[in-house]
C-alpha cells in the first residue's frame, strides 16, 4: 500500500564523515532535556520509509517515528516533491496575506475534524498550539484557570510546560518559569487506578466523579478549559475507557468550560483514525495538532477552532500571533501529507497494523515475558509496561527515575538498538510507535527484536 | 551584487484564482492579532527579490520584508536550491541524533557571534527562543525575575508576551495568560525621553541610572536576566545611544545578571551588521535569533549560549525542548542563507543602503514634510515618526491607538500601497524595512512613493 521500498539500499559507509558530524555537534549544539556533558548523539546519514542509518552502515527500523512525528515515514516521495515544488513557488509569505496552500491546508484539516471545528490557527509546533488554544479559551470564557492531567506532556513553553503533568515541569516550577492559573487532576488509568477501580466502566465513572469534584472545588466560574491528550502519549499511551471523553464533554457543557483535545501526538493517523477523538465520537471545542499533520517535514502546528469560539473573536481582537503562522512551505507539506495519506490508505493501515500485528504480537510477548505488566494501545501507538512483579505491579524503574535508576529499561532499549530497532522509552515503559506506513513484515521484525531484547528485563523479575 | 532580477516578469493575472484563494482563507483561517471579522487579506500569487504580486497583476515593492524576516529577499535562488537539495536528502531527524546541516548551521552562527557565544539551542521561532533563553538564565543564576523594557515586543507565548512591553501584552494579562516574575523599565529614546534628557549622552547616562535604580529596588538577588532588543524593532526602531549597551553589560556584571540580547529582528543583516550588538562591541551572555537566520524560508529560531551558561548545564539537565529543535531542512536553509549573504556581501549592502540611500533620503523627506517628527535607523531598519506638531511632538495617532483612531497613518499606508510599495506601520510610525538585498534604485523608488504618500499626513499638521 505504500510507494516506498521496505528495505532501502544503503549508500557506502563513511565513518570519517560521521566522526566530523559528531564533533561539530558536540562543539556547537545545545541539546534539549539533557545534561550537555551526557549527550552522545548518533550521526544519522540518511533515512527512507521506516528506516534510518548511520555513517557506519548500520540501519535502524524506526519504531520511534523520530519524536513520534513521522507518521508518513521518512522521505515520502510525494511530500518531498511537494516541498520542492513549493520552494520554487513561494517559501514564506506573511499571514497578513492569503496564500493558496495555507487556505488549502486549513480546509483539508477542517474537513477531517469533527463537528463545527471549521477554522485553523497555524503555529510552528505543539507547544505554541497549546499556548494559543488556552489563550482562546480564557478569552472566550472570561475565566483564567485551566485543568490538565498529572499524566501528560503538553510542550516546552511556559503555559505548555505548566500544563504538563510529567516531571519535566518540576525544574521549571523551581526556577520560576511556570505560570499560575493551572490545576492538575488524575485521568483514567485502570492498570494503576488512582480510584481503586477494577473494571474499565468503574475507572471511567470514578475518574469522572473525581474530575467533577475537582471542578466543584476549583470553582466552575474560574475554569476556562479542560485540556486533555485524547490518548495520553509520552506519559503512558493511556487509552481512555468507553464513556470517559463523553463524560468530560458533558461536564464541560454543564459548566461552560472549553474542552481542548491535545492531539499533537495522537492525531493524523497515530491512533488509527484521523483524530483519536473519532474513536469515541466526541467533539471538543478546540483541537491542537502538530507532528503528524505534515509528519514534521517542515515545522507546523495549530489549533482547530469551533464556530462558537471563532465567533468570540469576530469583533474582539485575538491577542496572539507569530511570524510563521500559516507558513506556505509547511502548509504545502501538510496538503501533500494529508493527500498521500488518503490516497494510500495510510490511516487505515495504521489501524489494521494495530489490530492485526502489533496488538496481537505484543500480547503474545506478554504471555512469554514475565516482565511485561501490561500491553496497551491502538493503531501504531503502543506501550509495554515493564514490572518487577506482576502481582504488585512494581515498576521496573520508578516514576521520575533519574540517572542511576534506569538500568533495567536502558538494557532493553540497548538490546533493541543493537539489533537494529529504535524504540521510545519513558521510565518503566517501552513505546512502539512506528510510522503509520509500516508493513506487516516490518512490524513483525520489530516485535522479534523486542522479544529478544526483553530477556534483559525478565532477569529483574522477582 | 545580488543574483536576482530587480523587477521580475509577472505571470498573467488570474483574478478568479485570487477570489478562490481569498474565499478559502476567509472560510477557514483564523488570523493573528486581529478581529476575525475585520480580516481582509490580499491573496499573494508570487514573489521574487524585493517584490511580491497579487492575482490581479499588481506588484508591490516589499518594504516590510513580510514580517521583517526576509532579509535575503524573496525566492533567493541559492536558498531555494539548498532547500530542494536537503528535501531530497533528509527533511527531519530528531535532535537526539547528530545531523550534518544542524551542526554546520550551529557552527556558522557561533562563528558570527561575538565573544564566547559558542553553542546554539535551536527553536522554531523568536518567541520560543526567548522562552528558552529566560529559562537558561533563571537556572544559571537560581533567580526568578527578568527585567525587560516597556517599549518592546518579544513574542506570543506566555513568557514572551509577558516580557513584551507593547499593548499586545494587556489582553493577555487581563485574561490570565501572563506569567509572573517579570518587571518592566524604560530604555533610552531621546526623541520622547522618559528622563528629560536633551542629548544622547544625557539620555544614555540617565537611562542607565534609571535601570540601576530599578535593579536596586527589584533586588539584585532576585534578578536572573535583563532582556533587551539590541535595536528595539516594532516598538520604534530605537537605536541605543553610545555607551548604553556597555552600561547594561557593566550592570549585569556587577550584579551577576544574565544579559540577553533579543536579535530576532535586529540580527542577520537588518541593522547592517551580522548582529546589531557588533555596532557597539558588546557581548551579551545569550543572543536570541530567528527571522533573518534563514530569512524564514523554513521556520527557525534559537538561542546562542555562552560557554559559562553552557557549563551550568554540563551536569544539570536542561529542562526544555521541542520536537523540531535543529530541524535539518530549516538548518540547511540557514547554512545556504548565511553562505549567500557572505558571498554576495548582503550585510555590507544593507549597511551601505542605510548610509547612502535610505538615511539621507529619509532625512531629505523630513525637510519637506512637516508631519515627520523624527527619522532614525541604520542598515535597512528605519522609522519615520509622524507628528501633528513638531514642537509638541504630539503623535499623529496616539500610543495604543485602536479602531477609529488610526486614520491619518492608515491614509499614508494606503497611499504607499496604492502606489505599489508595502511598508510596516505601528501607531504613529512608518517603518521602512526592505530586504538587505535591496538595490539603490529600488530604495529610491520606495522613497519616492513614501514622499507622495506623506502628503496625506501633512494635512493633519497644525
Ligand atoms: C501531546 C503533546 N502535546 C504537545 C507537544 C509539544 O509539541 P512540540 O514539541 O512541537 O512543541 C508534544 C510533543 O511531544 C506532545 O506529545
Ligand atoms: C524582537 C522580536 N523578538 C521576538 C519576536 C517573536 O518572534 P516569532 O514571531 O518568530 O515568535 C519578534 C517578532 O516579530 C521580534 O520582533
Amino acid at each position: 500500500m505504500t510507494t516506498q521500498p521496505s528495505a532501502p539500499q544503503l549508500p557506502a559507509p563513511d565513518p570519517a564523515e560521521g566522526r566530523r558530524v559528531f564533533a561539530e555537534d558536540r562543539a556547537h549544539l545545545f541539546h534539549s532535556w539533557a545534561a550537555q556533558g551526557a549527550v552522545n548523539p548518533i550521526p544519522v546519514a540518511g533515512a527512507a520509509g521506516r528506516h534510518f542509518w548511520d555513517y557506519e552502515g548500520k540501519r535502524y527500523l524506526d519504531f520511534s517515528s523520530q519524536f513520534i512525528n513521522l507518521n508518513i515515514g521518512h522521505a515520502h516521495p510525494k511530500v518531498v516533491a511537494a516541498i520542492k515544488e513549493q520552494a520554487d513557488r513561494i517559501c514564506m509569505i506573511a499571514s497578513t496575506f492569503a496564500n493558496d496552500k495555507r487556505g488549502e491546508a486549513a480546509r483539508l484539516i477542517t474537513e477531517l475534524a469533527p463537528g463545527d471545528l471549521n477554522h485553523v490557527f497555524f503555529t510552528n509546533g505543539g507547544a505554541d498550539a497549546n499556548e494559543h488554544a488556552v489563550r482562546m479559551a480564557r478569552m472566550h470564557t472570561g475565566r483564567p484557570k485551566v485543568l490538565s492531567t498529572y499524566r501528560s506532556y503538553h510542550g516546552g513553553t511556559a503555559t505548555a510546560i505548566s500544563l504538563t503533568g510529567d516531571p519535566r515541569r518540576w525544574a521549571n516550577e523551581r526556577s520560576g518559569s511556570a505560570t499560575g492559573n493551572i490545576a492538575h487532576f488524575f485521568g483514567p488509568y485502570l492498570y494503576r487506578s488512582h480510584f481503586h477501580a477494577t473494571t474499565e466502566a468503574e475507572e471511567s465513572a470514578r475518574a469522572l466523579a473525581h474530575l467533577a469534584e475537582v471542578i466543584e472545588f476549583e470553582g466552575p466560574a474560574t475554569i476556562a478549559a479542560i485540556l486533555l491528550e485524547t490518548v495520553v502519549g509520552t506519559a503512558g499511551i493511556l487509552v481512555p475507557p468507553p464513556g470517559y471523553l463523553a463524560g468530560v464533554r458533558a461536564l464541560c457543557d454543564t459548566y461552560g468550560i472549553v474542552f481542548i483535545a491535545d492531539e499533537v501526538m495522537s492525531g493524523f493517523g497515530r491512533a488509527g483514525e484521523w483524530f483519536a477523538v473519532d474513536h469515541w465520537g466526541v467533539t471538543p471545542d478546540l483541537i491542537t495538532f502538530a507532528k503528524g499533520v505534515n509528519s514534521g517535514y517542515v515545522p507546523l502546528g495549530g489549533v482547530i477552532v469551533s464556530d462558537a469560539i471563532h465567533e468570540t473573536f469576530r469583533e474582539v481582537v485575538y491577542p496572539g500571533g507569530l511570524t510563521y503562522s500559516g507558513h506556505p512551505l509547511a502548509c504545502a507539506a501538510a496538503v501533500a501529507t494529508i493527500t498521500a495519506m488518503k490516497e494510500e490508505g495510510i490511516v487505515e493501515n495504521a489501524a489494521r497494523i494495530g489490530e492485526d500485528v502489533l496488538g496481537p504480537g505484543l500480547r503474545e510477548l506478554a504471555e512469554r515475558h514475565p516482565s511485561i505488566g501490561e500491553v496497551r494501545g491502538l493503531g501504531v501507538f503502543w506501550a509495554v509496561e515493564l514490572v518487577r512483579n506482576r502481582e504488585t505491579r512494581e515498576m521496573l524503574v520508578p516514576y521520575a527515575a533519574g540517572a542511576g535508576q534506569t538500568g533495567p529499561v536502558d538494557e532493553v532499549v540497548a538490546g533493541c538498538k543493537e539489533r537494529g530497532m529504535w524504540p521510545v522509552y519513558n521510565f518503566n515503559r517501552i513505546h512502539l510507535v512506528p510510522p503509520c506506513t509500516i508493513t506487516d513484515d516490518e512490524a513483525r521484525q520489530g516485535l522479534e527484536i523486542l522479544d529478544a531484547a526483553l530477556d534483559a528485563a525478565d532477569k529483574y523479575v522477582d
